[in-house]
């Protein structure tokens, strides 16, 4: 645990050390290195100590058991929707709370080993969810290419390089350049305004900044009609926005749902404080995940 | 649509005819061979032609274009949750109706070339929904292994075979069967309970059974509080029961979302049809997805 500090430094960065003295906030995120967690995770802390960790979970535990500050995970993509990994890290194995989040644009290239030409691709490899955010371009452009899983679109890059120049990946630029791979294509996603949602969890409670948002999850004891219409209800009539409602099976019984809504407000707030007491005895389990300032 | 009355009658004919002289009804599903949509097909329909298709999307085009009668497709595992590729395509893409649901026991089990033990594994493919659902045996029995992602379970048992006799798969039985690779550990699932829920889609509306469920989704012209609250409560007044409700994004606007809910009873049902006619004018837009008799 002492040396960890110096994982996922590629280029192993001249200053240790900040201005001020203090050692820089470790940020742990998914790992390679070139993933679109690492640019979040740069874009949100430009100056710390990266770690990559080979799942959202191990992300999860590495701020826990103190091998990070914070950690970066994905929670939610404008096409595929909701990352089901996070939301159940959040309902059902952490205690840490949200403490920001970062809207990054997502942009998809076709990279490959330097000198190969677009008509020498047989097969392509990508994370899944960036193979399907690029259906139409592949259908079109490639349609007699095989696609081929990775278990990220860096790891993707390193499958396509392996082989004889007839492999292309589909990633970021930054795994192209970390790489070595040549860009063929750019901006090959299927929707423009593609964007993720990444939040970053602490072990500490942000302070109200006016201009919030809070994310919670509840159960209901019995499944009768009304029940989510009664919270719903609650928020509505106290005037308060619910940004995003979703649900998650329980994974206990078939059919059994954990419901999850974002709404703008800090859980000190006052009108939040009053609509929360409100809605906790209606429920069977509430928790809230963090209040933090919506990007 | 002439013989879709055969459909879904699990003892009935024996052969290529059936007795009246028809031919089979053409089920079409996510394919390769072995994987749990043929296993869903075959549990539906044991004596159709069964079409293996390479993505949710060509299955419904499949039963669109009239090279199938029907498409089986998974829309809910219950660790997973919902399947977001398939509600994309009962949202902005098909207008077929969903004829039925079948639920099935998901079980996971180890595979690999014969011979292979288990103390030589060092690499393991499957689906990540497999690989996911199977986290902690894995990460239990197998901490050093190399998880490698697969487009299928089935596809996984072939890439394990492929390799000699260091890797293994998490597959279904038959994929095992089909391609001639041996089971090493069975019911390795993180969850006893888990099941996946399959639609079967199709051109007809199937009438009212007295037992079924509705799909529907919707969206609201301006988001403010209480649009979702106004439309549960419809549902809540009328004492009918949602059984289930998700949001997707609309890929168009970042935030926005398209609300799908399911719920106790037919289309046709006077009661149903009621609570649609007032839940209608809340929504900029509403899309019914079928009325099926529930599993």
């Amino acid at each position: 645990m002492t040396n960890q500090a110096a994982v996922g430094e590629p280029e192993a960065n001249g200053q240790q050390l900040t201005a001020n003295g203090h050692t820089p906030v470790r940020l742990a995120y998914l790992g390679p290195p070139g993933t679109f967690g690492e640019e979040a995770a740069r874009r949100y802390a430009p100056e710390a100590d990266l770690l990559p960790f080979p799942s959202h979970a191990a992300v999860a535990a590495a701020v826990e058991s103190g091998l990070a500050d914070l950690g970066v995970v994905a929670i939610e993509n404008a096409i595929n929707g909701s990352v089901a990994e996070t939301l159940d890290i959040l309902i059902h194995e952490t205690t840490l709370q949200i403490q920001a989040e970062v809207v990054l644009p997502i942009e998809h290239n076709l990279v490959a080993k330097p000198g190969t030409r677009a008509s020498d691709v047989k097969v392509i490899y990508s994370h899944t969810q960036a193979l399907g955010q690029c259906r139409r371009f592949l259908e079109r452009c490639f349609p007699k290419a095989q696609m081929e899983a990775a278990l990220s679109t860096a790891e993707a890059v390193e499958l396509a390089l392996r082989r004889d120049g007839d492999a292309a990946a589909i990633s970021t630029r930054r795994a192209a350049e970390l790489y070595g791979a040549e860009i063929l294509a750019t901006g090959i996603g299927d929707t423009a305004n593609n964007v993720t949602r990444f939040i970053v969890l602490g072990r500490g409670k942000p302070p109200s900044s006016g201009r919030d948002r809070t994310s919670i999850a509840f159960t209901f004891a019995e499944d009768r009609p009304g029940s989510l219409a009664g919270v719903l209800n609650a928020f509505a009539e106290a005037n308060i926005n619910c940004t995003k409602i979703e649900s998650r099976p329980t994974k206990a019984t078939f059919g059994e749902y954990v419901f999850l809504i974002d709404f703008e407000g800090h859980q000190d707030d006052p009108p939040i404080r009053a609509v929360l007491g409100r809605v906790r005895p209606l429920c069977a389990d509430l928790k809230v995940f963090g209040s933090y300032p919506r990007f």
